[in-house]
């Protein structure tokens, strides 16, 4: 038997060499070093018995047919990093199914199955994100394409260059009739695992998000002639909203908060502050959650401006629904984790992935495993091999046991 | 009788002309605008009686002696202004205390007043201030004639372009056996007067001043990814220290204090605060209120960031002791308002001034004219001529009656 963990963190290894200079990984859809990686990982599944092929939106994608008529399982995730980022976000649920894969090349599946390599997740190239799935799932805007990166480049023309037909994403959607299901396998990016020192978990929501943006206007004022019962202070209110977040999300099971981003004006050390501007994030697996949450805060701030007798506005600057996991897809998942020896807990992520816009075509399921302090977006980002060998076990479990789900036959 | 309310709203009107072009008065020491108001006050000082002259450190000197052997009284603040500032801070108590002498021109005082006009109060164009002062307390470092201005203009360099000695300021230093004290008017600056609806005001206390630098070091962490309970934010710890430096002032008599610099790293909307910097500045006209609360705020934000499991740094940064005003000079002020028909409270001053640095010399007192909104250093800075001649006829009424002090007599 192959030796999952050594190999998939060779392979890895290998893969991050697809970047530009600097610390870490910097590889950013539609340059020379997507094209670099594109061309290992499609060396890569040829050896795993696939046949490889690129659609319209850059997504490499392998595939292997089944034994019967049964549907399409879809695996995979994305190609692209951050700008100074790690070599696992992403790669790690490319790589890890494609090792898999290359153990299974002698075994008969009833289902084919696909191994995607999206070109961009993280949208930090162009103004958008996603381009992949969304192509899979029907759900692009065409007018994303016009968009341009900081150079003034547009998506589409960076598509061109990189020889692909940008017109034809359109045709890129699925029926998702063919499909089982999309299974996406990611680092954590979060702490929770290492805390509770367990190797894998199983998601069962891609948690939802709302953004509030906040501006409390109070009165500045001469920090030594000024009284304190004279005084208008912008950032004692202000801080009086802060903790209130972090209590409520403290309080509420399924919902984390915080105030990420506040600024000071006039912001001089003998100036009492006369506005203050924060931002208010909120993530839950229940829109409901979330949605009252924002609600209740708004209200609360509202309410403590008054006492206060400062103006304040509330505005909610962004919404985007939490997104289920499919219970049968995660059942399987976590009873395959078990199998190779991890009791997979349940978790939300609180990040967005691939797998939340494929839930527009079928449904989804996510494997984390464990990374390092939780920390990701940075060279620093770090997994064990052991942990990679757990996981690519249960997914190799998965994919020889998957069979109880309903949609596996047409 | 001499209309004062007019007469020193018209001065001052006159005197605001002397300035660089832009919205309200910018006069900054030791330039063409400093020489053209020097200019108007000598005429006026003239007019009122005085003998004119100018000292080595650019202050503005009108004399006029006195029936009896009597020490010298010193009244006067400071010519210049903050850039885009009013035309009633420092100008006032050059130019109300000149027209009230104007009208006691004729008639005689048993003992010496000297009217001061000071060059540089507020400290803008020079990193340094109250050289004027200074001089005369003898407590100028001469090492400041080296400083430069913002075009690398030398002080000393500047002084000599406007025709003074700057070698001279060493002599300037009075003998305090000569001198009965310093009284200074001047507008509020602050709300407390307006407040209160009440003209007029006489100072227990310049404030005393400390600042603090705090920063707090938590873990910036994926807002989505960290739950709750793994987080170190150290915005909502900074928060917790905004409301306990609001609240101990608060409960605290004489006593402001404020949080008037904060700054959120790495401040993204979506990013678990990592590290927060702020500043605390403490004023109040009794220093052992004010080294007491600067003490247990430090402790109690190293309580409450242990608590968080936060690394903390505070650091006093700044510390000005406070000037008591005399308090028999104060009485007599109090008593001459009354006599002019205002009830003047006894505030502490929440702001440095001249008498600050005449202290060091002689005893000080002030008198405070209502200003609206307290609004300062800034074009809407502005009093009424009703308040002016109120003020005008209290130091009228005070210069009349002064004899209650034992040091009126050498």
């Amino acid at each position: 038997m192959l030796d999952f963990g050594q190999e998939i963190m060779t392979r890895l290894e290998t893969l991050s060499a697809c970047s530009e200079a600097g610390p870490g990984v910097t590889r950013l859809p539609f340059t020379s070093e997507h094209r670099a990686a594109n061309g290992l990982i499609g060396d890569w599944m040829k050896a795993a018995g696939l046949s490889v092929g690129i659609d319209a939106a850059g997504t490499m994608i392998g595939r292997r047919e089944g034994t019967g008529p049964a549907r399409t399982l879809l695996l995979g995730s994305h190609q692209d990093s951050v700008p100074h980022g790690g070599r696992y976000d992403g790669a790690l649920g490319v790589i890890l199914p494609l090792v898999v894969l290359e153990s299974l090349k002698d075994e008969e599946l009833p289902f084919a199955v696909e191994l995607l390599a999206f070109a961009d997740e993280e949208g930090v190239r162009f103004p958008t994100a996603l381009i992949g799935p969304r192509s899979l799932a029907g759900t692009l805007d065409p007018a994303v394409l016009d968009l341009e990166d900081g150079d003034g480049t547009s998506l589409a023309d960076a598509m061109r260059t990189f020889q692909l037909d940008p017109v034809g994403i359109t045709d890129l959607k699925r029926r998702p009739e063919d499909v089982i299901g999309f299974v996406e396998v990611h680092i954590e990016q979060g702490p929770v695992l290492e805390d509770r020192d367990i190797r894998l978990g199983v998601v069962s929501a891609i948690c939802g998000i709302e953004r509030w943006s906040v501006e409390i206007t109070g009165r500045a004022a001469h920090a030594g002639t000024t009284p304190m019962e004279l005084r208008q202070d912008a950032l004692a209110a202000a801080s009086e909203a802060v903790l209130a977040v972090e209590d409520l999300a403290r309080r509420t099971d399924d919902l984390v908060g915080v105030v990420g981003n506040l600024n000071v004006s006039p912001n001089a050390v003998n100036a009492v502050p006369g506005k203050v501007d924060f931002t208010i994030e909120l993530r839950s697996g229940t829109d409901a959650v979330r949605h009252a949450a924002g609600e209740a805060l708004s209200e609360k701030i509202d309410q403590l401006c008054a006492a206060r007798g400062l103006a304040v506005e509330t505005r909610r600057t962004y919404s985007q629904p939490a997104v289920q996991c499919d219970r049968a897809l995660s059942d399987s998942l976590q009873r395959a984790c078990k199998a190779s020896g991890t009791d997979a807990p349940i978790l939300v992520s609180g990040a967005t992935h691939d797998a939340s816009a494929m839930s527009d075509l079928a449904p989804v399921a996510m494997m984390f495993v464990r990374c390092k302090q939780g920390i990701s977006h940075h060279p620093d980002e770090s997994i064990t091999a052991e942990d990679a060998a757990a996981a690519a076990s249960a997914l190799q479990t998965f994919l020889r046991t998957l069979s109880d789900t309903k949609r596996l036959r047409p």
